[in-house]
């Protein structure tokens, strides 16, 4: 019984080293060099070259790198169970960028460097509070509304199907995302990609927000309708924005984004697997898989998350 | 009976209409025109004129409009009481400035910022958690540790005489602050200006460092010799440096801090107190001598803090 390991932009021999660290007696095979694909009864993948994964007549099992599984629900075959990765730091590294983003704007950081690089000082306003809604109540969203509640913030939440969470007012579905749009200070997207959140970010929905907030988008690119995203804040119906995903990534060079005075850019960094845990995760869901357990972060792949 | 503001620098007359807001009744003279400075019992002060209290007979309590009492506590006449100002929002500022600076610095916020105007695409490694160490464990400290600990952050305290925090390891006195100083990631300054603090950050300070952390420094400015924080950089004693307070401020446009690329300014602006509150401080205050009920944050003049 073999793990195959296939990312081919990643460091595939990095992990299997960790794993290797944890049970030197794995069988592990690393893309391209799989030499017995037929032993192959679990994969870890990140952007898998197409039609790889339908060369493994034994898979059982698939885990993404990430807490998205974008790409991967549609080329999965039929019969193999879909796992993400969700670890520790990955909650905590988000909950944390979302609130940096948020202290920063209220604080006008990016403008106080800008008057040192002239030597100038100039003490700014700050906003203090507010109400940040979140869009994805998943297990990042919820980390990053623990963040928000202790320090003070009003919280209102928006997903896919109905939740209840302690101190923050939920809505679901598009019949209720109106409502959650009005009388927010910041909007954080969360959203894991998938046919309803692709392009979800367009002209109408910026024109349903109450007042103009700050946007945080640390969900995926194609969620967001960039040009659209250009007109909301000419039109005042945002008044900024932190991006960490784009369409096209590397964000290219001549894209508007980047010299948008009232756009922050971070390069797809809010939150990232860290390879001791994603081992550890990855490690768990094989011995799962070897022992008949139920795997965790399992994907219900109809919805696509 | 008589209120009277003291405050040449600042918007006397705001404060003034704030109070009237909240009871109409009161008897308020603002310098420079207290026509009967005979009535005046209580006085609001930031940076007096020299010998202006002392020209009130019946002065009662002073209450400065801030934090910190420097420069007030050596010119009180015998007899008079001293009072600081602390709302709430002056806790939550220094919180979040705090949980600003640390996680900024984490992220490299600023590089990625440059990163941005170069239209380069540049994702960074960041740290993450870490032990901090506040100097002043009074309310702000006592505010800041707690948001530092919602976060996952290790705490180190020191303080001028023990105290007990939950989560918390505390140190006191010159005795303690070798082992308060050890291994380190960040160290924040809290505290009041006092014959105490008065350069207490100096060359040796600096050394005494177990590993080389971040200073944030949001005290006064006086506590820190600002020849030895270079010195402290340039030796690797300390990674960087994040500073709100100066010896003279506005810092000169000349001055070696502003260029620093290890050095992030920012104009005494870490908290500040709001109007709205001041007023509902003062006028609490003003009620409680005139009933001869206990004041709010009474100094110890002998501790001058």
């Amino acid at each position: 019984m073999s793990l195959a390991i296939i990312m081919p932009e990643r460091n595939g021999q990095g992990l299997a080293e960790r794993l290797w660290a944890l049970d030197a007696d794995l069988d592990i095979q690393i893309w391209p060099q799989l030499e017995r694909p037929e032993d192959v009864r679990f994969a870890v993948c990140w952007a898998p070259p197409a039609g790889a994964l339908q060369s493994l007549p034994q898979l059982d099992v698939v885990q993404s790198l990430g807490a998205g599984v974008d790409g991967l629900a549609q080329q999965i075959p039929i019969g193999v169970r879909l796992c993400r990765t969700v670890s520790p730091s990955l909650k905590s590294d988000m909950r944390d960028y979302v609130l940096l983003s948020i202290l920063a704007e209220q604080r006008q950081w990016d403008a106080m460097a800008k008057d040192q690089a002239k030597h100038h000082w100039q003490p700014r306003h700050y906003r203090r509070g507010g109400t940040v809604g979140i869009m994805g109540l998943g297990e990042l969203g919820q980390a990053v509304a623990s963040g928000l509640a202790a320090l003070g913030f009003t919280l209102k939440g928006w997903s896919r199907t109905p939740k209840e969470l302690d101190g923050v007012q939920c809505f679901d579905g598009p019949a209720q995302l109106g409502a959650f749009l009005g009388e927010l200070d910041y909007l954080v997207c969360l959203l894991p990609l998938t046919d309803q959140t692709r392009g979800l970010m367009d002209r109408d929905f910026f024109q349903r927000l109450g007042k103009a907030p700050y946007l945080i988008h640390a969900g995926r690119g194609p969620q967001l309708v960039e040009s659209d995203l250009l007109a909301a804040l000419d039109n005042q119906w945002l008044r900024g924005a932190c991006l960490d995903v784009f369409h096209q990534e590397p964000l290219p060079a001549g894209h508007p984004f980047w010299a948008h005075p009232r756009i922050r850019i971070t390069p797809h960094c809010a939150s990232v697997t860290s390879g001791k845990e994603l081992a550890k995760a990855v490690y768990h869901n094989y011995l799962a898989m070897r022992q008949g357990l139920a795997l965790n972060h399992l994907v219900d792949t109809t919805q696509e998350y």
